[in-house]
């Protein structure tokens, strides 16, 4: 690890984990190398960040655009993540976007450090299936999979459990009633966290956890049952880690999204970084913890029912929630019309089990339908 | 380790490690095998342990005594700790009895399951350097250093900070006149652990706290400047680690030795055992933290001084506060002389860097005299 530069891919870079992932690689310039980066419509940040480090293939979906005063070779998000020069592959789209090109570096058995939840979410069974066929690496960059992973390394049994713990979002303690006036503004405001639009959304409504959940039972290969979500506000312990004799791992840093980040791309090791915070137990009075409240968080229940439920269940909540988020940010649906209409679209689905990437792809675009002409109905 | 059967011999078998040490034996009769057992004065109950394990090997200090209806092989600590139908020696012996046997399990390369903290702390260097000449692995009992231990496990750097956790005793935010007045019953109740009278005692002084953080400096080759020590009165967190890249984690269990125990047992594995109780988050619902006062406990601070000190320092320390704990278990000095006693004795010690076993045996010698002379000038 020492003598030798890791050559990173980062799909989604002008994003919060993006953007991030650059950071730590600027702190860390002698470890690690830009081949490529990846971008949706954020064309300027992405020509800054070209010039910057100087990568040698680029991604935009803006087919007009064109990035000037830098050289480069345009490619697919599939043929930079598949590509030889590329070591680790960051996946830090959002949305489902993620999946192709996670599936498309985890068969061509690169380390993939993956933010994008939804890959796992959607089709945990098949990347999970084709990076042990490929001898793929998943780095997970989720705060909680990472202090999970942590806890874990290089124990040589299987954890008993698994608890991931959650900030609880701005809306904790809240009442039905407030919960059905919350604002888009009070929405976007994490007490611990600074996050995308879209995950900053998931994590009030507590959908953001249930994702997590089905993500760890993926990438831990753990039953559901034995995952449990425990609310813990001032976000220091990310998440712990039970074993066959009792004894319970936590791992611990203050909310900052650059350390499971850089633990992803320096793993199996870690690597100093005086930028990235340490904890300072003199100011630490306490830590909290209480249950997650499933009837005013309807989000996290259904998350883990469909996860149990399997097939293209994952995908229907994915892709509800997706289309339920964009419609509460245009302030279209309430707060709480998030949860109905995901429950709704998992009720009226006709599931597949093991579904062919195909199936998870028309199950995504059937549940978009099937939210937009309730909407739709409702409108009218 | 699931083939094959680990044989034990427990030295302090009769003692609150020793009786917690049999009961995890008990309750994993396919894993351990007692080929040894070693008692100090209570030779009723070492009978009746011999009677139930049927141990080959036997040591107790009474001359007269003998074990009735029992066969066995008397034989020295030091005999048994070498004896190569021993795997791993449990030493649970308390003070500085612990030393010799120690030193012979080491030397011949024995699995040292070490609960006595005399051992390290006042023959730390030689003990760590025959453990290295002689490939003898150190398995720590104490729960903190347990906790350290298990969240290191398999890390391929060094850790760069320790965070010894305390559970603060039961004089947590005495002041000092309340100190001043404090008895034998209440220093004998400890808030969350059930544990010896001499580790009670320096428990409530915090000493017993200064003897891990030099313990830690030599199981972890840690410097002083980066052991901490943080007041979480509810026992939870045993200790944590802080690693290059700021990630700490940290080890939690309810407070029973058996988990630490089990563990140094079991090691590298670890082993299920239905009888060790699970944290139940259900009920936890907050953790807390406090800086250690170290005005109102000086055996603290005069701890972590005679270990940055080194050579016979912690020998002086270690003396005189088990000469000043007997000395107040039978109600001839206060509480706060006990810190008041090994102040003077460091103060009037002429130290020896690097000392031999000669020379720290000769420095305990000094220091139980000094101790005696100070308490016999006092009464005069």
């Amino acid at each position: 690890m020492e003598n030798t530069i890791k050559r990173l891919a980062v799909l989604g870079s002008t994003g919060s984990i993006g953007q991030q992932t650059l950071e730590v690689v600027r702190a860390l310039p002698h470890k690690f190398h830009i081949v490529g980066l990846a971008a949706g419509k954020n064309t300027d940040l992405l020509a800054e960040q070209a010039a910057e480090f100087k990568p040698r293939f680029i991604y935009y979906q803006d087919r007009k655009a064109h990035l000037a005063n830098v050289e480069y070779e345009l490619l697919s998000l599939e043929d930079m993540a598949r590509h030889p020069q590329v070591d680790t592959v960051v996946i830090a789209t959002s949305g489902k976007s993620g999946l192709s090109p996670t599936l498309a570096a985890v068969k061509a058995g690169k380390n993939v450090a993956l933010a994008n939840k939804e890959s796992l979410v959607t089709a945990g069974e098949i990347i999970i299936n084709e990076a042990k066929l490929n001898a793929a690496q998943i780095l997970p960059i989720d705060s909680e999979h990472s202090a999970i992973w942590q806890c874990l390394h290089s124990e040589t049994q299987k954890a008993t459990q698994i608890i991931l713990t959650a900030s609880g979002g701005p809306f904790r303690h809240y009442s039905p009633a407030q919960l059905e006036k919350v604002t888009v503004e009070q929405a976007l405001k994490h007490p611990s966290w600074q996050m995308g639009r879209k995950v900053t959304i998931d994590s009030a409504t507590l959908m953001n956890k249930g994702l997590e959940v089905i993500e760890a039972h993926w990438l831990f290969d753990m039953p559901y049952e034995n995952i449990k979500v425990l609310i813990h506000p001032q976000s220091i312990i990310h998440s712990m880690v039970e074993f066959i004799d009792g004894s319970m791992k936590a791992q611990l840093s203050y909310p900052d999204m650059r350390l499971p980040i850089q633990y992803a791309l320096s793993y199996p090791g870690r690597l100093p970084n005086p930028q990235l915070p340490r904890l300072d137990w003199s100011t630490i009075n306490k830590l909290t913890f209480e249950q997650p409240d499933l009837d005013a968080f309807p989000c996290l229940k259904l998350a883990i029912e469909a996860g149990k439920r399997g097939g293209t269940y994952p995908t229907v909540l994915c892709a509800a929630d997706e289309a339920a988020v964009e419609l509460f940010l245009s302030q279209r649906i309430k707060f709480v019309d998030i949860a109905n209409l995901v429950e709704q679209a998992l009720e009226q689905h006709q599931a597949i089990a093991h579904p062919t990437l195909e199936e998870i792809v028309a199950a995504d675009a059937w549940t978009r339908e099937k939210v937009s002409n309730i909407i739709k109905g409702r409108d009218r």
